[in-house]
C-alpha cells in the first residue's frame, strides 16, 4: 500500500459542503452596524436606513482572469474583493458588505481554499466590509470566483459616469500600466521556469509592477480625500479594462469630447524601464493595459484649487464639447483619436 | 472553401463584452421604485428606505448543477433566478433585484446567450424583480451563472431560521421529491438518446416531475398567503437540498427537536408512481431528493386555525424539546433518526 506522505491535505469531500462553508466562515466577524445577519441563514439581512445602496459584482474565472501557477491564492482571495470595492468607491461610496461565491474542482485540498479565504478575510478587516453570504460548489474544471460588494452612501454624494461636463478637467489617482507589465514579466518567468525548473529569478528591479499585478488595492483613500477636499467629481469610473476604455465611458455617457494629453499620463518609472526592456510604448500600456484599479475622474475647474499639487491626483486633460471627439494629444502635439482596445475577456481565449 | 450553412450562429467574439452587454441588456426596464439606477455605471443604485435589506447569492455550475443536454438554456435562465428568488422569499421578503453574472465558452454563440437571457428576463417580469447588475465574462469550459439577488422587508416580518419553539407545527408547502425524480426520468432518457438518437420519448407521464426540475417555481405566492393569513411563522427555510437537511438546519438553530409524520409528507401521484417505476422509496426522495424550492416553515399552535385545510401548506409534524432528538415517525410508527444525506455538490463529482 502505498502512504499519502502529503499528511497537509485535507480532502473537500471528507467536510461535505456544510462542513466546509461552517470551517470557512466559523471566524467571521460584523464590524457594521448596517449587517443586522450575516451568513448563517437563507439571506444575509442588512439596514442601511437613510442610506442608499450600491450593488457591484464580478466573477473571476481561472486561467481567464488569473493564473495559479504565479498567482498565490491568498493574494487572489485579496485581489477578487478589491476588484468589486474599486466599484464601490467608483461611485463614491463606502463599501460595507460582501457575499463571496466560489466553485472549484477537487483537485483543491482544503488548505489551497483556507488561502483563499485568508486573503479574503484580509481584505475585509483592511477594508472594513462584512462578509455576509455566498456559496460553495464545485465546478468540473478550475477555480471561479463570484463577489457581489454592497456598499452605502448619502444621495447627495452619488457620483455617475454621465455627470461630465466640457471644460471639466480630467483627473486619474495613482499611476497607470503597471499592472500590466506586472504580467508581463510574471508571463516571462512563467516560460523561463518551465525551460529550466531550477532557474532562480531575480525580480527586485519589478517589485512594485509584480505587486500591483497581485495585490492591487482599491482607491479607498480616495473616497475620503475628496470629502476632505470637499470635491465632489463630476463623474468617475474606475479603471479596470484600461485609461482609454474608461475615458471613452464617461465621454459617451455624459455627451462629451476629450483632450488627454500623452506627456501628462502619470507612469512609475518601473513601468517605463520594463516597458523599454520589453520594447513596448508605455503610453500604449497606460491607454490599454488594465487592471490598476485607480480612479479616473472629471472635476469642475473651480475645483482645480483644492486639487493643486496633491500627489495622489494627477491632471491629465480636459472635457470638450462632444463634437469636438476624444483625442489623445501626443508628446508631439498630434492629436489622435482615442479607441478603446482595453482588455476584452471575450477575446482573450481561443 | 466549406461554407458556414448555420448563419443564425454569431460568434461572441465580434460583438465583444461591452457589447454584448449592451446587447443583452438594453430591453432590460425598472419596475421597483428602489431602484434608482439600473445597469450602465460602476455599481446599481438602491434606496430602500426604512426598509430592511435581504441579500443572497447562488452559483450554477454546468455539468455540476445542470447539463444542458437536457436543460433548455431558457429554463436555466428562469431557474437561476429561482433559485435566488427562494432563498429571499425564505426569508418572508419581496424579492426586488438581481445581479446576474455568467462566464461562458466560445462554443457558445449569441444566440445561445440570447435564450439564457430571454429566460432571466422571463423570470424577472414574472416575479416582478429589476436585473440591475451582472459580469459576463469568458470561461475555460462550460457555462457558470452566478446570481445574487435583493429584496426588501420591514423589520418585524423577518422570519430567521432560529425562531422555532417546541410545540411549534412543522408546515411545508406544495409537494416534495417532484424535481428530483423528474431529473432520474431526464437521465434515463439521456442514455436511451445516446444507444438510441431515433428513439422519440414518451415524457407525456411525466409532465409535472420534469416540469419541476426544468422550470421550478419560487414561492413568492406563499409570502402573500402568510400576510393574507395573518400567519407569521416561527422560522423558515427553502427546501434546496432536501426536506431532512432542512429540517436539521431549523432543529440546530434553534435548539429544538422534531417529530416529522411519514405519512404526512406531501407527495405528487406522479412521484409515487415514477418511484416505483424505477424501484426507489417515495419517503426517501421527499426527504433528500432537493431542489423543490418549496418553502418549510414552523409555525406557532394558535395559528393552526388559520392555515387548517389550506391546500398550499401541509402540517408534517411538531417541534419537541432538543433532548428528545430528530426523528421521522414512519407508517409503522417506527421512530428514524433524521439524517442529512442532502444533495451534497462536493460529493457529486468525481
Amino acid at each position: 500500500m502505498i502512504e499519502d506522505k502529503n499528511q497537509s491535505r485535507t480532502s473537500l469531500s471528507d467536510l461535505g459542503e456544510f462542513g466546509l462553508i461552517e470551517h470557512l466562515t466559523k471566524n467571521f466577524t460584523i464590524k457594521q452596524s448596517s449587517t443586522i445577519k450575516g451568513v448563517g441563514d437563507d439571506a444575509a439581512i442588512l439596514n442601511f436606513k437613510s442610506k442608499h445602496i450600491v450593488v457591484t459584482t464580478d466573477l473571476l474565472v481561472e486561467n481567464v482572469h488569473f493564473d495559479l501557477s504565479y498567482m498565490p491564492l491568498k493574494h487572489l482571495g485579496y485581489k477578487a474583493i478589491m476588484v468589486n470595492l474599486s466599484d464601490v468607491y467608483a461611485m463614491n461610496a463606502t463599501a460595507t458588505q460582501v457575499t463571496v461565491s466560489i466553485a472549484l474542482s477537487n483537485r483543491f485540498p482544503l488548505e489551497a481554499i483556507e488561502e483563499l479565504y485568508a486573503g479574503i478575510e484580509t481584505a475585509s478587516q483592511i477594508y472594513n466590509v462584512d462578509i455576509v453570504g455566498g456559496d460553495t460548489t464545485s465546478s468540473t474544471k478550475g477555480l471561479i470566483i463570484s463577489v457581489t460588494a454592497i456598499g452605502e452612501i448619502d444621495s447627495n454624494d452619488i457620483v455617475y459616469r454621465n455627470g461630465a461636463k466640457p471644460n471639466d478637467l480630467l483627473v486619474v489617482t495613482g499611476d497607470l500600466g503597471a499592472a500590466y507589465m506586472g504580467l508581463q514579466v510574471l508571463e516571462r518567468e512563467k516560460e523561463v521556469f518551465k525551460v529550466n525548473p531550477n532557474n532562480q529569478p531575480d525580480l527586485d528591479a519589478y517589485t512594485y509592477i509584480i505587486e500591483r499585478q497581485l495585490k492591487p488595492e482599491a482607491r479607498k483613500d480616495i473616497v475620503k480625500l475628496l470629502k476632505d477636499l470637499n470635491v465632489k467629481p463630476t463623474s468617475m469610473i474606475d479603471i479596470s479594462d484600461g485609461l482609454s476604455s474608461e475615458i471613452i465611458h464617461i465621454c459617451k455617457q455624459s455627451n462629451v469630447g476629450v483632450e488627454l494629453y500623452e506627456n501628462k499620463i502619470p507612469l512609475d518609472p518601473q513601468v517605463i524601464s520594463t516597458c523599454e526592456e520589453f520594447n513596448i510604448d508605455s503610453t500604449t500600456i497606460a491607454l490599454n493595459g488594465g487592471e490598476d484599479y485607480e480612479l479616473l475622474m472629471t472635476i469642475s475647474q473651480e475645483d482645480f484649487p483644492k486639487i493643486k499639487g496633491n500627489p495622489n491626483l494627477t491632471v491629465i486633460g480636459y472635457m470638450t464639447e462632444k463634437e469636438k471627439g476624444m483625442h489623445l494629444v501626443t508628446r508631439g502635439e498630434t492629436l489622435i483619436p482615442l479607441i478603446a482596445k482595453g482588455w476584452n475577456a471575450l477575446n482573450d481565449q481561443e
